[in-house]
């Protein structure tokens, strides 16, 4: 197993390994085999950025069973997705904060996020996990009011992407088996979510595969698996963690 | 006026403003006034690329009086927007195609896009003008029978992202105002859509301006401004052009 980060430093962006709260500065392209530099840095000298640069995160909708039950949702035939743009990328330890033109409900969700790690187009789900290269910690941030305020069209897209709203990380983890891990969602030390990723209605390697059929992923491209029971609201000023054992702690605070 | 286009030629992707047919070729960032390099490529001998690299395409539903009272819909009290994801992106010149995995309708959707030329952020629209670089012609090219066939989950990006399906260009056009222009689509020979875009409810100084309430805006980024009466669906094999006097014409195949 391998943790990946990015980090700034002396005003320069990097890639490392972390190994305890040590990070092993690597050069090169995380998805092409990266060497190390020989270079370390203690991890509290550095702000963490996030851990990869997607070219897009999808993020997907009703995709657990006990959240489907208790909001007596059907389950879905395929999986149902939406689009958290660039702008709303943030990292581990930076602030989410709602624009200033909206003064409506802001809800955490934590979530397991997949890491594409190589070009993929119509693949099988066998070969799925071949295309994955490692899993991160989500937080995908919504601006609830706005999805079904206008009758006629639901504004998915837009409620989840204002900026600081697509947060992940602290780094991607290689090597886990996704379906044996949990999700945790703390807020202001009280834990608010805890389910089990087999719980899910498409697995990661299901989810890669039938995205895949549509649109090409490319390496660094995410996608967010859905939450589960015990998204809410946040007030501001409140620190919001995803803890997922295996990749680590996403925290934020919230103004 | 300058129209603005990126292009292929020897294995190599360049940047250059079009003079009649002669591509005066430049170096540099578009939104940094890029320098003359002295060159000259005719401009069939190159192949054209998309005029920008958007790090977003947001897109607009129901934004012309004429559709919406063809189709009964209200007028929106704010711009309805989803996301065409980068793998979509296509230059004119190129082919269309759905995935192997649909065999549904697929629709072309003649529309005006705005080009953003500067990182803009909760602007007026007072201000917008001054943000935008130019416009490009649009195909927001659709698959659309997927967009309601999940009756709690309406999946606009989605519909609107397959590879192919992001299609803009030829080239970005400077010093135009927008409400002067007409969007004409033509498919196989035939006009198919003829309008004004000073029909437009949200004008693109207003989408700029209120979509930028809810997220940065950065130079390259489109915001296509949406379709009126005429969209329809194409045939394989068919040819599909959306003209915009000014800016030229945007002309794909569909197989």
């Amino acid at each position: 197993m391998q943790l990946w980060l990015r980090f700034e430093h002396a005003g320069r962006s990097g890639l490392g390994r972390l190994e305890g709260d040590t990070i092993a500065v690597h050069e090169g392209d995380l998805f092409a085999q990266p060497r190390a530099t020989g270079q370390t840095l203690r991890l509290a000298e550095v702000r963490l950025l996030t851990p990869t640069q997607p070219g897009k995160m999808l993020a997907i909708w009703n995709n657990f069973h006990a959240l489907a039950a208790k909001l007596n949702l059907a389950v879905p035939r395929e999986p149902l997705y939406f689009v958290k743009t660039a702008n709303s990328y943030l990292a581990s330890g930076a602030t989410i904060r709602a624009p200033q033109s909206f003064d409506g409900k802001v809800v955490y969700e934590g979530e397991l996020g997949v890491v594409i790690g190589k070009t993929c187009k119509a693949i099988s789900a066998a070969e799925a996990p071949g295309c994955i290269f490692g899993y991160t910690c989500i937080n995908d941030v919504t601006a609830a009011d706005i999805i079904h305020r206008d009758s006629a069209f639901q504004q998915w897209s837009r409620a989840k992407s204002f900026d600081t709203f697509g947060v992940f990380g602290p780094v991607v983890a290689t090597g886990l088996d996704p379906a044996t891990l949990t999700v945790r969602t703390v807020l202001n030390g009280q834990e608010r979510q805890n389910y089990p990723v087999s719980d899910m209605i498409f697995s990661p390697a299901r989810l890669v595969s039938l995205i895949s059929q549509d649109m090409t992923l490319y390496p660094g491209d995410v996608i967010c698996c859905g939450t589960s029971v015990g998204a809410g609201s946040m007030k501001p000023g409140s620190t919001i963690e995803v803890h997922i054992d295996g990749i680590g702690t996403l925290s934020n605070r919230f103004e």
